[in-house]
């Protein structure tokens, strides 16, 4: 039980120092905390929506009083004349007084980087779709690895759409709700085709990226088309270790992608390795295929910009990197498509290889393992 | 027509120097000419995908022979022993050897920021799904102005689906394909009642948040209920005039969003100003109703930050910010949520206020307005 047993009020009113039991110190300004009051006329109760705006709260906002009540301290803000209730466990929660440091790159919570030695995390359709605690631990691998495969699944035309109605919904694009991957006579993409594709993000040239991508599979007797998939952040990783200057310019510099055909002219403009402002490591793009010309990088960066490059591809091409598989039918897998490269080996014509693919979205899936996780504790 | 008149290669090879009838000079990396190559060997033709990785470029790659060939020049790679030819044009064009320099927040080429003496642009229904000029310049106004009216469109259920029709995709989530704005009893979200509402930026709690939104009117006999509309892009501006330090606190700190109910649990870190890492200024967020604790500002920069948050608040909240309207059954418009935030003035319980919404995304917009430019010209 978190209980705070000390609180001093800055004589202008403009900070609170809170003590808990066992020692530790947290600060919180007046204002951030009238900003976040959890009651009834701040929060609409069901679902949290705040009712005032920031003009609505006094600019000279400040505590004249904060009483220890148990597992919550009431507070009372001038010149509103406000009281208010704060649970200690809450505020310990949500302080921003922490004083911690960050390396540029740092990884959100419940991520964790891999190479080739991962076993890849593989759950059971049947399962995932019947038990929640099961679906919950499906959804968190993807949440920690940006990664997992799915086996037992229907093999009919369409079923990656059941795969996607367990968290979320399909991103429609000009590719359709879905797309057909296999050998073409006149492919408009070259992944309609035999030919073996690099590690590569998928839609780099759309801005949104798709978050997600499912591939699902429904033939594969042809000899080849093995599935490999990269860590693009252990990549980075790796990166920031052998060439920090190397990081710095892939991560500091917009690269451009572009698809033109079928119709359609997609442009972004975007960093290969696209950090946060505070540095988090939030996205790799990666595409030789749709990588436009490079025109965002100064020319005395340029000859460095490109060793970069070379060097994050040599990474990703990397054997030392890669978790490689061959998708029975009924088989599909799940990347982060801002986060986990997916390649595959040129296949013969002989026999036939099916698969379809499609995207959406990280947002649901997120919502959803939450969900889950507030029904059937933490994965 | 674009010629160039002088080639000169550096002793190693690695940069070529290229003047242009009229005197202006651009420089290019040996490296960055041979990955960019415009020949079927090294692009697919039909849909310009790049067939070859960097691992397939030899890193000692350099120039031995530039020639003059009419509009083009006719570059030698060694040690490939390639020779490939570049239209004078795509260089000038592709150039980046510019030595521009961009101030913090610049802005993308056909945008141009704006505030209550914006006429509302305004296009026909009808004529921009009969006619391609008129359909390139509606979507010419979203891209320049992040907003557009439409007017005359059909008065049934579900007719904003055809608005989105006319450029690309719906992007389905927890709200459905589309969602009811209209008074309820028991709200999910204070969208759903009379309320007045700050002009916000709508689910920052979602990453990626939809690029577009589309509010389209069915019903509209309530009193009040005015839709205004305030460019994000011109207050982050207007912010950063006043204070700039303002400007980067909001741009270098992430905000927190969050939305819990319905059955969903939605969470997003971003930044309420969003730069791209050179500066270019790419998205706001900006939602009273949604914005969680703030936790990833220091506690010594904490005060400053609210500071600031107050004063781009303040900013929105103002009148000469913003364009006003009241729509009439049959008219919709659509924001770039990503820059123009939208509010709405409370309405009374007598009459009927019903408005349909949607979100897609602006990936699918900008190639159709590409496609379409084309076709008819510049817009």
């Amino acid at each position: 039980m978190t209980q705070i047993e000390h609180t001093e009020i800055t004589p202008d009113g403009a900070v609170l120092t809170a003590r808990w039991t066992g020692g530790e110190t947290r600060r919180f300004h007046a204002l951030w905390l009238r900003d976040n009051a959890l009651d009834e006329a701040t929060r609409a109760p069901g679902n949290g929506q705040r009712l005032v705006t920031l003009q609505d709260i006094p600019r000279d906002t400040g505590i004249t009083a904060a009483e220890t009540m148990g597992d919550a301290i009431r507070i009372t803000f001038e010149p509103e004349g406000k009281t208010v209730d704060f649970p200690a466990n809450w505020l310990m929660a949500n302080a921003y007084d922490t004083g911690s440091t960050t390396i540029s790159g740092w990884l959100a919570e419940n991520s964790e980087t891999w190479d080739s030695a991962l076993p890849a995390p593989v759950f059971d359709y049947s399962e995932v779709k019947a038990d929640g605690a099961k679906q919950r631990d499906w959804l968190a691998a993807v949440r920690r690895y940006g990664f997992a495969k799915l086996s037992g699944g229907p093999v009919e035309d369409g079923a990656l759409e059941k795969v996607v109605d367990a968290f979320g919904y399909v991103r429609e694009t000009n590719y359709g709700k879905w797309f057909e991957v296999r050998s073409e006579i006149n492919p408009t993409n070259l992944a309609y085709t035999g030919l073996g594709l690099q590690a590569h993000t998928d839609n780099p040239y759309r801005d949104p990226t798709p978050t997600l991508q499912i591939l699902y599979c429904l033939e594969n007797s042809a000899e080849g088309g093995e599935n490999q998939v990269v860590d693009g952040f252990r990549a980075a990783e790796k990166l920031r270790e052998q060439s920090p200057r190397s990081f710095d310019l892939l991560s500091t510099y917009c690269a451009r992608f572009a698809y033109d055909g079928g119709g359609v002219s997609l442009q972004s403009r975007r960093p290969m390795i696209e950090l946060a402002p505070d540095g988090e490591l939030v996205a790799v793009r990666f595409n030789n295929r749709s990588a436009a010309p490079i025109t965002d990088v100064p020319f005395d960066d340029m000859a460095d910009y490109y060793a970069a490059y070379r060097e994050f591809s040599d990474i990703i091409s990397d054997p030392s990197m890669e978790v490689a598989f061959k998708l029975a039918p009924g088989e599909s897998f799940i990347v982060d498509n801002t986060r986990v490269l997916h390649a595959r080996a040129g296949f013969s014509s002989g026999g036939s290889r099916w698969l379809q693919g499609c995207y959406a979205d990280k947002d649901g899936l997120l919502s959803t393992l939450r969900v889950l996780e507030a029904e059937h504790g933490s994965a």
